[in-house]
């Protein structure tokens, strides 16, 4: 539906106390920009009547616990307007002090920049990339639907909470917003509100410069509901518009609001009240137009701190309320209650390492997307919020819980999510998903598709949320897709992400730990699969589980003397190393085989153990069908890097494997050579890729 | 406009040729996809006849000269159809032999897996990854806007000339289509004709499970122009429906058409029959449903050949009436015909680098994005087709052409392209803009904001492509804006992928050198500026110039004796270097400083200049605010580097630099434990980055 709130439409009235707070949240974002000489004025400005209509008439939430789990949740999607945010929370009586509103945007304080998770008490998600917030919410949703369906019985609403955000015009350009918006009306999911600030203006000037679009018209062709108010300094309609809003739970809701950038500043509507402070003079006049006759900054009126003050108590009861839900509901319902208990808490049922399978050379050889597809089950019956999809490649990444339905409005308790062809919004959904708690949320793409996903994976990393990222077809082992759908770069490009733990296993059983790793580690995690067929290693030979928990072991030595070489390798090519190393064997070099699952696990053993795999002062050759641009530091400039430096090529896999030298036989002779060379001495480090043979 | 067409809205007739001509392509794709037991034979079935059409009725084309500049560009945007492609051109003449077509997606083949330009004569761009066709395409109606608006002449059309597209339903739900479709509207391109091959079916089953917006409703909302085809069959539909658009050349235009995928074949209407080869027997079925009576496969009969052999004879007709209006053209309008030749030809005006800013101590420190802005306006008044913008951020990435006015429909020669809040739309226009030739284009936003780009960065390297990205805030210089805006693995990021070039300039010079690398270097090139301000470095002193023009050079010695110790840095992290030097070369230890704004360049090198910039054996220190990832080839596990190996913070930019350890003093320090490290024989490598200090 599409709704327009005006004036006329609407019942009720604003008190003097509402506007003095919505003028309190105005003058103390004015103030803390002006403090740290920094920041953006612009949209407290303009939102503030919407943030304070929203918190003061809907929002249900406990500032003395701003981790209750059934409170809604507020998102600033577009978090340049950290100042806005961080004033709610104050008022609010969330444990932000006014020492830390003075101290804005510097070292150490509690109010960054950009709302930060885990920094500021109340704030819910890290934002300030244009569009991350509106695609998390999304997720924040999913995972309320989700967790209702799967827990609530009859009389016991023990989920039962909203997302609302407060999203900006510069969001609604991002693709990422676009997918995600799709994504939300195409699965159904409803009470998610997002409030749309639409003041007209850009950074680079009115929005008419590059953004002429109808955005109501697009969601509603999405399947959204939306509504418009039309002044957006008008108490009643934006009331209004959220009352109905609600009323209408299973859609997601636009709404909105025409409002003014840098309202009552001299500023107003232009683009220099987006980003930078007004200054002493403009700021005065602000306050001056705003009636405002405090001339102390920082000032907040007994009146107001009373009214918004009383946040307090109504979270406190609202807390109270549900926790008596809650108590009756676990006696009435004691499984469900005590089940949701654990998954809220991300408790791992007893013995469940044990479940896992285990695979022997008698299973044959198996691609590790293959492999994962068996972990990824038996977690399933085991962990009872584990659910994911891919961006429409779910027969492909082998990523379907079997037994499940795909989820959607008809089946929200369904654990199977299409995302559609929307690899951005996917990850940010996931961060959502796992931010929101109660659920271990898992996303599917190809490799080279993480590219379409690395802000959001940073997110994921700079939030410590628990994202599972799966990626398969990991390497020119691809075949004949070609150079646009074969990873190079992508492997270190992720390792490099601050926080964030790749996995890229050689083999069946190092797919299982990999899983093993996933579930229990901090922050997001990557498993890196194969499209093609790789030999499962005798676990009683090679001790891929145990070595791969630390991140990389020894897989093998090709004799029993000390090797005076090394191959280290990880994934698909651990194991023409493994071939390679026999080869040297023969010829008499005692050879040893590292494989190398995850570099960060490696990074954090102790220096003795990881001096016992990679002993120093003796040659080493890293092998991994990618960029070689990391291994420099683990084989150092007297090593040597069998890489890929160029674009792959469009053949079968193993003509690939072959021709970018990754056949065991020149293995052996790449790692020969490097051993011959270091022993007269290397001048420089050679090139770190290989071109394909001229044969 | 929204127009609906339907059959009995048309006129003309569809002949038995033309049947055999879309059944050829049918089969010819069937057939490829079988002897390559690999491909999509999905949509060459179902969207044969609008591409028949398309390519029979409206291209002009010359199969003969694919670099005709004039011709109509087709982006089969969904390039997984690629069997399509490549049995249009093999049957309008192009070099492509059906040998050609027989080894389809073999290694070395003209007929990869993917669409690849510079691989296939006729391919206009690589595509594959879905949306980036969709967008590159913008970017070719983007060119021939401004070209025609800038070198047409009253009855000399010499530019004239559309961009047809063939897009699919999986492109839609991506972000980057959404934002240049949402771009385009905005902008007021035209001559832009997009098909929507709607087939209903993507890779995981029917688009009702994850994509069910209104997709005319949509683009409607947009601003684009829109035609529905109800029948992907009747080429009558098609043809009038790409007539209408035509009529409308100041609109971008979508046309659905409803096709089947697979179409005829027994896995008609499903997944099954996107990905992977029909079969033996299916294709048969296939052959036989479409009443193919020829059972050798890679069949042509003669008067399809004869027919779509038409194209050669028309194409070198059109291009030689194209030519006689070009010679006139140039008689009439002398000057604008050879400047419209030279930068087609992306010639340099004569003394261009004479003409660049040199800038010197006495001009003051200077952020390096104020350096560079100096630069652009300097060029773009020598490179008239210098021109781009940036994603909503011009006025802080300093990327304004002075005296142009912003490109739109009233002003299609403005040179200052409003992109909007849209990152990765923008690279892909960059692209767009670059292929099509006549253009030298940039775009611009912050470094963080790369992330967004990837997948696009990728594919300008790729197809060595001459997009000039321009990266502002480069570093936790940035401040108080915090860890979401402060870039930390984009540096490596950028330079691990191979094909690209990436420049950190140190100072003023630096900045106009890499200007002048930039606009002559093949393939995609990244500038990397600051927002903070860097000191000028006395070019009689430190040789910026020809220094950066070689990638890496000795910046400094603090004495005339050999060094013992060697600082090795980038961009903003030169200076303290410099001066760190310094207290070193006091304290009696010869040290050297070395620049190195571009790793790709310094590589480039012969291996005689490299290690005269970085002696084997002198313990070297790598200084960059960023992960450290990549330094270790350059310094090996002897040396050590000070990078960032966590996220940044929010607080002013000069307390960071202290805080994160690059003041003088600790880089001093650092270097000097190094150096007695080495002296003792260091164990492995130090740890790559570093703590805030806790003063």
């Amino acid at each position: 539906m599409g709704l327009v709130v005006r004036s006329h439409d609407s019942e009720g009235s604003v008190t003097a106390t509402d506007q003095e707070c919505i003028d309190t949240i105005r003058c103390l974002s004015i103030d803390m920009v002006e403090a740290a000489k920094s920041g953006h004025p612009g949209l407290p400005l303009g939102a503030a009547p919407m943030a304070f209509t929203l918190w003061d008439r809907f929002l249900r939430h406990n500032p003395a616990n701003p981790g209750w789990a059934n409170r809604d949740r507020f998102i600033l999607s577009a978090g340049h307007g950290s100042a806005l945010l961080y004033s709610l929370l104050h008022l609010s009586g969330y444990n932000l002090p006014m020492e830390e509103l003075k101290r804005f945007r510097q070292w150490e304080s509690k109010t960054p920049g950009h709302p930060e998770l885990g920094v500021t008490p109340g704030v819910e998600l890290t934002t300030g990339h244009l569009g991350q917030g509106f695609a998390m919410g999304v997720g924040f949703a999913a995972a309320e639907r989700f967790l209702a369906a799967k827990y609530n019985r009859e009389g016991f609403p023990v989920v039962d909470h909203w997302t609302y955000g407060l999203i900006s015009d510069g969001e609604l350009m991002e693709g990422v917003c676009a997918e995600a918006a799709s994504f939300a009306a195409s699965a159904g999911i409803g009470k998610l509100i997002y409030l749309y600030d639409d003041n007209q203006v850009s950074l680079e000037g009115p929005t008419s410069l590059s953004f002429t679009e109808s955005v109501v018209d697009r969601f509603q062709a999405y399947g959204w509901s939306t509504a418009e108010v039309e002044d957006g300094n008008d108490l009643n309609e934006i009331f209004e518009a959220i009352t109905a809003a609600k009323s209408e739970p299973t859609y997601p809701w636009l709404i909105r609001v025409r409002t003014h950038i840098g309202y009552a500043s001299p500023k107003q509507d232009t683009r220099e009240a987006h980003g930078e402070p007004l200054g002493a003079e403009a700021a005065n006049a602000t306050k001056a137009r705003l009636g405002w006759n405090h001339p102390e900054p920082f000032f907040v009126p007994d009146g107001v701190r009373e009214r918004m003050g009383e946040a307090v108590p109504n979270g406190a009861a609202a807390e109270a309320e549900w926790q008596t839900l809650r108590a009756a509901y676990a006696e009435a319902e004691p499984g469900a209650a005590t089940e949701l208990e654990a998954v809220l808490e991300g408790r791992f049922p007893h013995g469940w390492t044990n479940t896992l399978p285990r695979f022997s050379p008698v299973d044959g050889p198996m691609a590790s997307r293959d492999a994962s597809a068996r972990v990824l089950n038996v977690l399933a019956s085991r962990f009872p919020t584990l659910m994911g999809g891919s961006a429409d490649l779910a027969p492909s990444t082998k990523t379907i819980i079997n037994g499940s339905s795909s989820s959607s409005q008809e089946s929200p308790e369904g654990r199977n999510i299409h995302f559609g062809a929307r690899e951005h919004a996917m990850a940010s959904i996931l961060n959502g998903l796992a931010i929101h708690g109660g659920i271990r949320p898992f996303g599917a793409t190809f490799l080279i598709f993480s590219d379409y996903q690395r802000p959001a994976i940073r997110f994921a990393a700079i939030m410590q949320a628990k994202s599972l990222f799966l990626y398969t077809h990991d390497s020119i082992g691809v075949g004949e897709d070609g150079p646009t759908h074969q990873p190079v770069e992508q492997l270190w490009g992720l390792r490099s992400i601050p926080g964030m733990t790749v996995l890229r296993p050689a083999d069946a059983n190092e797919t299982a730990a990999a899983w093993e790793i996933a579930l229990q580690r901090q922050g997001p995690v990557a498993i890196v699969l194969t499209r093609q067929k790789l030999p499962t290693f005798d676990p009683e030979k090679v001790p891929t589980r145990s070595g791969a928990l630390r991140g990389g072991y020894i897989a093998s030595e090709s004799g029993p003397d000390a090797p005076e070489l090394v191959l280290l390798a990880t994934g698909s090519e651990v194991a023409p190393c493994l071939d390679a190393a026999r080869l040297l064997g023969e010829q008499g070099i005692p050879t040893r085989v590292v494989s190398m699952p995850s570099v960060e696990l490696f990074e954090e053993q102790e220096a003795a153990y990881r001096q016992s795999v990679l002993p120093p002062g003796v040659p080493t050759l890293a092998v991994e069908a990618g960029s070689a641009v990391g291994w420099w530091r683990w084989v150092g400039t007297q090593g040597d890097v069998l890489g890929i430096a160029r674009y792959g090529a469009s053949a079968p896999g193993p003509v690939l494997f072959q021709k970018f030298g990754f056949s065991p036989e020149n293995i052996a002779a790449r790692a020969k050579a490097l051993r011959e060379r270091s022993e007269h001495g290397a001048e420089e480090p050679t090139e770190s890729g290989t071109e394909p043979s001229e044969s």
